[in-house]
């Protein structure tokens, strides 16, 4: 096998919501109260909710800028790779980079619909449940519906309500999306934690629909930014290694227990940790049953646990490829991460395959695309001639594709910075300007 | 090379401090105000100083207990086996477990002194030196002296002044203790951070000295114990990885940068997440630099760093054995954690033996003795000759220790837990009831 041969479908990309994403699929009757995107004074784009506004529309969404210029600023969509929003051009941008398929999870209305679900928590549980079974008919029907057989369609839920939610699972499912995001801790978003029956309905909708569920890393643990004179690499590298509470919470839940189908994907966690997870879960198991008295049926494991319900992925993790054996190979996807500043695209059949070098054929496909296939009920030959889906025919499709970096202005010097780097602190601080010009609509530019 | 052959010594084990504690090292002035012994009316033993008891006489030390008794509730000390308090006692154990040497760290006064921390933050500091001092006395001269060869001397630092704490390093040093105890999170315990040049004079005199820093899960990172209907599992299985964060400080911190001869431990951290941690790093170092604008001299990686100043350990571990080459060789310890309720006594050589079936003799030394003797200092052979040192030499002087269960009350039946098994609230409730009954001195039982 030639890495021009590999099929790459990636299991977590963003997508940076385009300007028309409220024009659709809100009902006529909601329309002025639908999030709106707007450009302040400034030139910064913004979108606007219910008096509050979102000032991320390309927050970390870096793909195609000069490394120089990364960060965690907010940006105008000028500044962004057309990639970013455009569906077309993120069909050319997969292509460029050989990947067949792509998972995108959401960015204005946060990973699990936070923006919708405060105003539920408001009481305005009718203005959510229609935003948000807008955002879902948009990203199903526009987003991922444009270009068959490239996108893993993949729904936000009503946190709020876990019968809305099972109602609202069955309702995308019936459109053929069959993945739907939730929180690695939803008691740090103010709901019942994992380990309450509250979410029953749920995870029950999930398991007759064969849904995987999709939790992302910082969809409820907060990001490490306590400390501000920490630099800013301490938050970015501990980021991922978060899942590793939601994946012990998740295997020691009555939730597994109870739905024998139920399948998690952990998204953006990496795969290095899980061999050392999986043993020691097993430990603890074994060291502190008999007085803890928790027990898993038919003398499983917790390890047998994971490996029947959780699904894992990476971006370039090669001590995780070397132990694939202790992970469990058929649980192992891969993603890209696009267009965030993790993602290894352009070059992302280059970086995995260095990790591939002594990875037989048939691990690569079940990494690569296979095992995604089968957890994300997604099957792209249906509308593409396998043939035409590999990296080196994708490749070919997109010579014309102009990866040159997208200079938008931005870059640090070291005397921009107290310590001479970035700082956690410098980030917050960042974040803090943008928030802190409020958009004023009576004088603002609209859109 | 055979099991018995190996010669092991443990870099994190704990002492649960005997009744005698400050009768020999307390200036006679200070006398009446050191930590004292009591004994309540219910039979429980606890710790009384400063008007604050503590409870945790035996928290967690389980080591010799049937596994359904093994808890966190608090004891007394007729509960526990006597290696846990009794250093003749604890040789023995040692003895039969084959365990040449022991890093021992502190109960009572915490990981890192915070029971004469908050006087010294009321502003009693010289109580809060002296008790400091008569600690590291009793537990250099007493615990660790009376056997010469066998125990790694380990001081707590006087952590509300880093000029103090320098002197503490050097005063030690001069007895001949050569690692001291530090928080991996001092900010939580209300401290400038990892990244404040606050600490440099400790980082100093450690590195002057040739002093290794130990850095213990929970000695300021909180254990998660959040959700209170979650299996008291998942804070126990999450507990290690927590010095996840505390290594990526320290790998980014200046103060690494600025004592080059500085070694730092991360006791009961494990090492099976080691590969993937320095692949992370060294991944996210590259991936954001040129925006960060962090770098190191002479073009170091991230891991590089690591491997030059952080000494790793673990209990049983198989994937990070396996991973060594991954990890660094030379920076793997090995410990027991004798007598809390991860341990592997009395089978520690069996257990770990069972990780090295392929391993060379050359790394397994390294692993078991040889990095442990390096890092900390440690010489045993200049006491004991080396053939008595094995685990067959040591077993063969323990034939007359009681290994059976000492059965001491407690465990309990599902029907005793909400959920039929232990939460991470019954634990909080179990703690919260040791304290709820406060000792007071006119009635109970003093010793």
């Amino acid at each position: 096998m030639r890495m021009e041969d590999m099929i790459l479908v990636s299991v977590d990309d963003h997508v940076c919501e385009p300007p028309d994403m409220s024009d659709n699929h809100v009902p006529a009757k909601w329309k002025d109260r639908a999030p709106t995107f707007v450009t302040k004074d400034d030139g910064s784009n913004l979108w606007v909710f219910e008096g509050a506004q979102i000032p991320n529309v390309g927050l970390n969404a870096v793909a195609g800028r000069p490394p120089e210029e990364y960060g965690m600023e907010p940006t105008a969509l000028s500044q962004l790779r057309p990639g970013c929003y455009d569906v077309d051009a993120r069909i050319e941008d997969m292509n460029a980079n050989g990947v067949l398929g792509s998972l995108c999870f959401p960015t204005v209305p946060g990973f699990v619909g936070e923006l919708f679900g405060r105003k539920a928590v408001e009481g305005e549980t009718e203005l959510a449940i229609t935003m948000l079974r807008a955002y879902n008919d948009w990203h199903i029907d526009e987003w991922c519906g444009r270009h068959p057989g490239r996108f893993i369609p993949l729904a936000i839920p009503p946190m709020w309500d876990p019968e809305e939610m099972g109602r609202e699972v069955k309702r995308v499912a019936a459109k053929g999306c069959h993945a739907i995001t939730f929180a690695d801790n939803p008691g740090a978003l103010g709901y019942p934690s994992l380990h309450d029956p509250h979410w029953d309905p749920f995870w029950k909708a999930c398991s007759e629909e064969g849904t995987i569920v999709c939790i992302h890393i910082g969809s409820g643990t907060r990001l490490n930014m306590q400390d501000m004179g920490a630099p800013i690499e301490i938050m970015i590298a501990g980021t991922p290694i978060t899942l590793f509470n939601c994946a012990t919470e998740l295997v020691f839940s009555e939730a597994l227990q109870k739905f024998s189908d139920l399948k998690i994907a952990l998204s953006e966690g990496g795969i290095g940790w899980i061999p050392y997870f999986l043993e020691r879960i097993d430990y603890v198991h074994h060291h502190h049953r008999r007085w803890t008295l928790h027990d898993f049926p038919n003398g499983k494991k917790p390890s047998d646990v994971f490996r029947e319900h959780i699904v894992t992925c990476f971006i370039d993790d090669a001590a995780g490829v070397r132990n694939r054996d202790l992970i469990g190979i058929e649980n192992i996807t891969w993603e890209c991460d696009y267009p965030h500043s993790d993602a290894t695209w352009p070059r992302s059949p280059e970086v995995l395959w260095e990790s591939l070098e002594d990875v037989p054929d048939e691990d690569i496909h079940k990494i690569t695309w296979q095992n995604t296939a089968r957890h994300f009920s997604y099957d792209p030959f249906k509308h593409i001639p396998k043939e035409q889906c590999t990296v080196g025919a994708l490749r070919a499709q997109a010579k014309d594709v102009d990866l040159s970096p997208r200079v938008g202005g931005g870059g640090k010097k070291p005397s921009d910075y107290e310590k001479g780097y970035c700082t956690i602190g410098d980030v917050v601080k960042q974040m803090a300007f943008a928030l802190s010009t409020p958009f004023d609509s009576s004088q603002g530019g609209g859109d």
